[in-house]
């Protein structure tokens, strides 16, 4: 279908995009997000378009209660008169497109809001291409023009710390019993988290989390002159969303004022420019690898008449070549 | 130091090594984890002697009694006259080297059996060739002679299951309170999973978890006509561990019966190449996204007079010519 669209269909929904119409902007997140032929083209085209959004990454493990907890910043930034768009990333999921997640449903009050757009994300098994499709949306829906994008990624692992490397502000939401969590994460979780929630605060356990928080805090990296600051959420009873508002204000000025979200924004480029640029040779090594000439090469290898360093020479070569 | 190692030198690690002793063989291995300039090299003189091992994965949540089962594995192929080598792999860990880990200690009464080898490897930041790393591990512990070798993941994510492919069975150890790391890697786990095993199965909640985990394997994908077993072992009171050894074995079986030994394999190689590979070129995206070059189109894109994938066409052009 896409390859059909005419120079004038493919431009119609870019204009209309940046006129704000919401559904050109659905079909241009879906082509991006399915690499469809034509995304690059989309990119090349509204690329100049961005770069004023603010971003910020949600994080924590299930049940943490990170929806309920975006909804009150959705709220908050509505209140202030901010229009906001929510990337809900889920690498456990199968499942992309509409608001279609189970914890997705607290957020649709906020659907006849022109202000708010709210997209999720599955894999699909495309896990290699995943941060480079995230980073191309949060690109649509900069250019788009709302003031902030909150990446949301639902779950545990590297795939997920990757995801939220481009985002500037990272949330990392924890309740009582996420004890395991932080023990796997914590190298990870230590780097990325600008600032860190211990959510159901109610509970008899939050206090102890609060001060491992700050110990751990006090012991990792400095992220040149900001401390992350550990905020107590009650979200369900909206207790700290006020506090927890201000405090990503907080470090988006911390951002600008230390030359940090200068810094941020390089690596998003860089970052972008090796993905796409791994995307392409990927392409040319597995190419190579089904190639006829690659098939001898692993039989070969199989019956130990090559080694493989001595085998990734020659497909090296051919890779340059081709 | 490495650099200066004469050829004579090199070649004396290499014989030392294929003849049995220990010290050569954790030498040439601190090499090829370290990526030295000679491990390649390695690998180039060692392949032939490879492919004899069977390969094992173990993996599964924090606390789920991994390294419990493992001794008991151990034990069990030392009865049966069998060599084993144990690779254990922390990607949350700074830490690698020799058996240093908090609960390698129950296998430190293997350590003066000369038919045991442990050891265990953090990422210390090197998480990109942690799988190329491990394969090569793999590759120099096979050219030694061992019949077993043990991959154990201590812990959670992509990472961890990345790793795992290598591994013709794979046993993942989950206990009753499990529940949301099943959640998280569910996907993936229903791909890799060759046994399941529901360990500290005198709890209550056992039985629940393995009726869940039999209802996910009747739902996902067919593994060429292997039915993932779930085995019930309490492992510390020494229960179901010779029926999960006699089912590890099965499994072997039925890969060799089956033809997916010889698949797997293929994978294993193809994988190996396209790890060695992608390091190649990651160099060479790096060094052009360094250069003066580089730097200039990361300026012209934040001045927004470029667009990424224009850009990436540039440097893909000085990538293939340098």
């Amino acid at each position: 279908m896409a390859k059909n669209k005419t120079p004038t269909q493919f431009e119609k929904l870019i204009e209309g995009m940046l006129k704000g119409d919401r559904l050109s902007l659905a079909r241009l997140i879906s082509r991006v997000e399915n690499a469809e032929p034509d995304s690059a083209g989309i990119i090349e085209r509204l690329y100049k378009h961005t770069g004023h959004a603010q971003i910020w990454g949600i994080t924590g493990p299930p049940g943490a209660g990170k929806s309920t907890i975006v909804d009150g910043l959705i709220t908050r930034l509505r209140a202030s008169g901010k229009s906001v768009a929510v990337v809900a990333v889920d690498p456990s999921s199968p499942f992309s497109g509409g608001a279609i997640l189970g914890d997705r449903i607290r957020m649709q009050r906020h659907a006849i809001d022109k202000g708010v757009y709210i997209r999720s994300f599955g894999t699909r098994g495309k896990r290699g291409g995943l941060s480079r499709s995230t980073r191309e949306v949060l690109l649509l829906l900069d250019a788009a023009g709302f003031d902030v994008l909150i990446i949301e990624t639902a779950g545990v692992g590297q795939t997920e710390l990757d995801i939220l490397q481009v985002a500037q502000t990272v949330v990392v939401i924890l309740v009582p019993e996420s004890g395991d969590y932080v023990q796997v994460m914590k190298a990870g979780l230590m780097e990325i988290a600008g600032i860190f929630v211990v959510n159901k605060c109610d509970r008899p356990e939050a206090d102890q989390l609060v001060r491992e928080l700050n110990l751990m805090i006090s012991m990792g990296p400095h992220h040149n002159g900001w401390i992350t600051p550990v905020t107590k959420t009650e979200a369900t009873r909206e207790q700290g969303l006020d506090d927890l508002f201000k405090t990503i204000f907080e470090h988006q000025k911390f951002l600008s004022e230390s030359g940090k979200r200068f810094e941020i924004q390089k690596e998003f480029l860089k970052s972008q420019l090796a993905e796409i640029l791994i995307e392409k040779l990927q392409l040319s090594i597995d190419n190579s690898l089904n190639s006829m000439a690659g098939k001898k090469i692993i039989d070969l290898l199989i019956q130990r008449k090559n080694d493989p360093y001595s085998a990734a020479k020659k497909l090296y070569l051919m890779i340059k070549k081709g």
